[in-house]
């Protein structure tokens, strides 16, 4: 058993679990993974002693329990990597935060109606208030690699956690056709690249399409 | 003109400009007040060369601009306050900063049917999707003053980003008359006595009612 564990859920549509998943393979550091499906008859049963929000993800290690995303990302970086998760720069440790808290509490469209699903691949029109948020998105990436991007291909240069955080937008939009200006798509195109994002597609193809992803599916 | 400026918007419902302001006051870092009156003809026109996602809060310092609370506090605590606004344990820094992501991301009910109002009092049916949100909120105030809170009134003991995080819904519970566990209960007095939300709270009383505290208002 090893000394960290992160309890996921479906790998095809687990958007949040796939954050801190990304950002532990990236860094190498070694987890067992803890899969829970989502939405069955024993959910909620399964996740009570490992995830006090009976949500994923959520991260054990040692006598700690982390849940939520960006909480575990902030653990994971803090207790496991000396604090190289966040670029090392204030002002861009600042910048790399904000865009980090947007994503997490904000777009609720793209969150309702284009929820990631690995298996997909659609073409949609684009309701104007979706439309918006990926104007946002777009402009957050831009701006970032820009502004900050010198020394890497990431939002910050090299990897941190605010690509782990955007990495299922890029999913998303390439799942719905989603249409970028040239700069967003060519950092989006590099997180599809990601060997690790690769391998989280390709494994969450790989599940059973059981109850819970088709309900996703039908509501495209 | 000072180091540090905060941007807020009316005190009187901006729940989320008020947890950067507690977090400052709390730890008496001088900082410049700048209000931006929302959902005005001319907000977005205001805003944008505040905040970059053109919402409040959004925190100004030397070369620096960090927006959303979250992302916010996190600056205050790591650049002001030589970390201080976490619990200095590192297990009860995970779980405040759990339950600090849960209450930005989650609980959509109330942020969508019970927004805060300083002035507004009054006594609703509660259905239920806001009740199971309710004690879900108990659950972590209960649990973390259970667990976590010796040495002092305030989630973590010592006043921390946690309870700026959860202080508007101390304000809400109140107004809207959420019935709470004695112990929970007794934690949201604690915050309804704070001195800094009870300014924040006169203040807000004493903005004039415009569009859109009405629009609020007129929500319930
Ligand atoms: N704010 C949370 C969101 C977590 C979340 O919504 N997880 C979903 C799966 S992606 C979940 O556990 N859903 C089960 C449920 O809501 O019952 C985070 O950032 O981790
Ligand atoms: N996730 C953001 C939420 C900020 C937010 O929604 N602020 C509201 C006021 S409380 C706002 O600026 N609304 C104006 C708008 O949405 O146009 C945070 O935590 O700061």
């Amino acid at each position: 058993m090893k000394a960290v564990k992160l309890v996921i859920g479906n790998k095809n549509f687990s958007s949040w679990s796939m954050r801190p998943w990304l950002l532990l393979k990236h860094f190498g550091i070694d987890f067992d993974e803890v899969q829970v499906p989502l939405y069955q008859r024993n959910t909620a049963e399964k996740l009570g002693p490992l995830s006090p929000s009976l949500k994923v993800p959520a991260l054990l290690h040692q006598e700690t329990t982390v849940w939520d995303s960006l909480a575990i990302c902030e653990y994971i970086s803090e207790a496991l990597l000396d604090g190289k998760g966040w670029p090392a720069s204030p002002r861009k440790r600042a910048t790399a935060r904000s865009v980090c808290a947007e994503i997490h509490a904000e777009f609720p469209h793209l969150k309702e109606h284009w929820p990631m699903n690995c298996k997909a691949s659609v073409d949609l029109s684009v309701p104007e208030p979706i439309a918006n948020e990926i104007a946002r998105i777009d402009a957050i990436w831009s701006c970032c690699r820009r502004k900050h991007g010198a020394g890497g291909e990431y939002l910050f240069g090299r990897f941190s956690i605010a690509d782990c955080m955007y990495a299922p937008l890029a999913i998303i939009f390439n799942s719905y056709g989603a249409v970028l200006s040239a700069e967003a798509q060519r950092y989006a195109d590099t997180l599809l690249a990601d060997p690790w994002v690769q391998s989280w597609i390709a494994q969450g193809q790989a599940e059973p399409d059981d109850t819970a992803s088709l309900s996703i599916v039908s509501n495209q």
